[in-house]
């Protein structure tokens, strides 16, 4: 394990004076402790500690303890709010930045976030109820809609004073200017403003071919644009091109983790939304219906075994063998599945250059399966003194390796092309499929063989 | 498939104008590209034409080629400049970031890298090679060591001068404030600078309390720190706490983006650095040593059913029916070791809290191995007619279930407390598990109830 964090002391700290009930104590600990640490500390407090540490904070030091809600993430914050009233609630929330407000609102079970709606100032619900009007995952709903904008007619001087009398900012480096209705014309950095002489007109230093994402551009397009680019944020344009809000890099990194874990837990059969301390019985109801397709897939597969129970009854060795054959499919159809999908993800595998990844996963399949056949059928003929078990285990396996990689490569691009989620081609499919065709090729090879098998029993 | 991206209509004007050899239409195409585009060009264009196009670039703009080489990522940018001489390569590295030419002189062939450094400017060869002498994947090896530092005694007048007159500063927007043996003692916001009238000292305007990483803090770790306090940037200091280099963001984001890469790769018996077009025969490389592993396992999973085959022989719908206690086990424990991996990761899951997560895996096993159970029972019942079959089915399958979800979850933990990357603990070790242990239980139990089960043939 690493050396102890910071946040494990404290955690213990808290659990003691919790216990003692020490509350002046722990409100000084607690007032000491930045907001992402305030969010750890919750996400490993047990349940009943949690809510109590969080209300003794929200009683103290209100702001501190909004400031952990947004760090903590929307859907456990919002279990924390459920309890207290909409007044007070609305009375937090619109202190916050709106787009954090809003991921917040839009957790909140439903009767609780219209009251909410209704308690706080117009201004400040409208902006929520503006971001949350836009779809789900876009750069609309998580925008920050509070963006610091300057007049194309203003000079850099003009441009400094501007900045220095504004306050609603979230993060300052890029300077965005706009025509006089408000259209995104260009972008200024804070450095290249304090460069200039003070009487340059901004339409002289600003640069005018800037990447901007619409309100409708998927989050995941957005993430990827500011990585490539090295972006800091990424202004957010309307269909008009008029500037609407602004996205920032913290936020990204956030889109890009949580798309990493989507993949990796659709590969794995697992909804994106679960935690490791997700409570037991929820963990349960979401793997459940993963758990219960393969099931009928396995038993799909137990079919085809159930077809060749005959030639299983003459030659029982084939039921030891034929695990061998599922069981590389299998895992080769995982390594080529996780390959294209991340491949997808990262944005380097298209439509355009597909046909040579098949080529090249079917190019591979083949030759692991030549040489894993070529062992197999050592170990099988070893095993079993039989070597034409061996030989039809090598064919069997050469063949299921093959179908594998294709299978696996095919369906993940395919499923893109019709735009659901290519992750979701997950093992639990990919697997079976291999289950199928490779008990189906090597109990077919053996029922086509059997003169030769039928010395062993 | 997403609307075509801009590189897409650029990567076909590439092939066609190499195709018909129009160099001097194929170069103004190219300088107009942004350095990451150029970059995915490179990715996506057949080894020959991205060859010729980059040296077409180098001979031409080669300070953008440069940094098209920074973005295409060290590995495949060293295969490009590896048959230029070493004086060239010299003469353009010692342009670049030391960071970034560090990470590609570390990737070229020994014999070049040697000569190159000898080649370049001492200064700039100094930097590259104290870089190099950091451990692989610290934050001593990822920095920037060019780090823009402003003297403790200064007024804010003098820092906005300071800033005015440097040029080597790669991203200013945190400015860290040194005292005279350039001890990290403080940060200012360029933002508070311009806020505060000129003649405030520095330190009076500085943040004392920031957070820093040390030379050798793991790069993932840095990484968790930027991504956690919403940084943009941060200082590097070595075991004196000076200030000795910077990581930013932009650099934080492909870090992240790698881990999370290796982590899905490993846990499906992948290598870190296979990408989706790497050659066919590097990628069987890569892929067999795991698969061999598999073999060994899944033979050690046959062997399991070996010793059982009289009960198999007598009963050979077992053979039917074991297949499906093997697949649900294996793919419940994907589900929790993935789970589990992925809250290792993210930070989520420590030592302090692994018990609960023990705990909560087991129940999960339970409940869904109760439900999946009752399920398998009706379907075996059904399909046998033997009400026995279902019922050793059941058992076998919620036993299997609780081993796997303890297993996975216990695995990946050990593995982290002994130092040893927890997602290495992949889904071929733990699905052998789960097939030899299904095996054995399923087969263990039928050879007890043989009586009960004789009827069937």
């Amino acid at each position: 394990m690493p050396p102890l964090r910071r946040t494990d002391v404290v955690l213990d700290s808290v659990k003691r004076l919790q216990r003692i009930g020490a509350s002046a104590n722990l409100i000084n600990l607690l007032q000491k402790q930045h907001p992402s640490d305030l969010a750890e500390l919750f996400s490993e407090l047990p349940d009943r500690d949690r809510r109590s540490t969080f209300n003794l904070l929200l009683d103290h030091h209100s702001h501190l303890a909004m400031e952990a809600l947004i760090e903590y993430g929307p859907e456990p914050a919002a279990v924390l709010l459920a309890d207290q009233s909409p007044d007070r609630i609305a009375l937090w929330l619109q202190e916050m930045p709106s787009d954090d407000a809003a991921a917040l609102i839009d957790e909140l079970p439903e009767e609780l976030s219209d009251a909410v709606l209704e308690q706080m100032r117009p201004r400040e619900s409208g902006e929520v109820e503006n971001l949350l009007d836009y779809a789900e995952e876009t750069a609309g709903r998580i925008m920050n809609p509070t963006v610091f904008a300057l007049s194309e007619d203003l000079t850099a001087g003009e441009a400094i004073q501007a900045l220095q009398g504004s306050r609603e900012v979230e993060m300052v480096f890029y300077l965005y200017v706009v025509d006089d209705r408000r259209h995104l014309v260009g972008v200024v950095s804070l450095r290249r403003l304090l460069l200039v002489a003070t009487e340059t007109p901004l339409q002289r230093i600003m640069t005018i071919d800037l990447i901007s994402a619409g309100v409708d551009t998927d989050q995941e397009e957005v993430a990827q644009h500011v990585a490539n680019y090295n972006l800091l944020a990424i202004p957010v344009v309307d269909d008009q091109n008029r500037l609407v809000g602004i996205i920032t890099v913290d936020d990204v990194i956030d889109i890009i983790k949580d798309e990493a874990t989507e993949d990796i837990y659709r590969l794995a059969g697992v909804s994106g939304d679960e935690h490791v301390f997700s409570p037991a019985r929820e963990s349960m109801r979401k793997r459940l219906p993963w758990l219960l397709v393969n099931l009928l897939t396995a038993t799909a597969a137990a079919l085809v075994v159930r077809a060749f129970q005959a030639t299983i009854d003459q030659v029982v060795a084939l039921a030891v063998f034929m695990t061998i054959v599922a069981s590389m499919g299998g895992n080769a159809a995982t390594q080529t599945l996780t390959i294209i999908v991340r491949g997808i993800a990262l944005g380097e595998l298209t439509w355009g250059n597909s046909r040579k990844a098949v080529f090249k996963e079917a190019a591979v399949g083949l030759g692991n399966g030549l040489v894993l056949g070529m062992v197999g059928a050592a170990v099988a003929w070893g095993l079993s003194g039989n070597m034409y078990l061996g030989l039809i285990l090598a064919m069997a396996m050469v063949v299921n390796l093959m179908v594998a990689a294709i299978a696996a490569t095919l369906i993940p691009i395919a499923l893109r092309a019709l735009k659901i989620d290519p992750a979701l081609a997950s093992a639990v499919f990919i697997t079976t499929l291999t289950d199928v065709f490779g008990f189906f090729v090597f109990l077919g090879l053996a029922t086509l063989f059997l003169p030769y098998l039928e010395p062993l029993t």
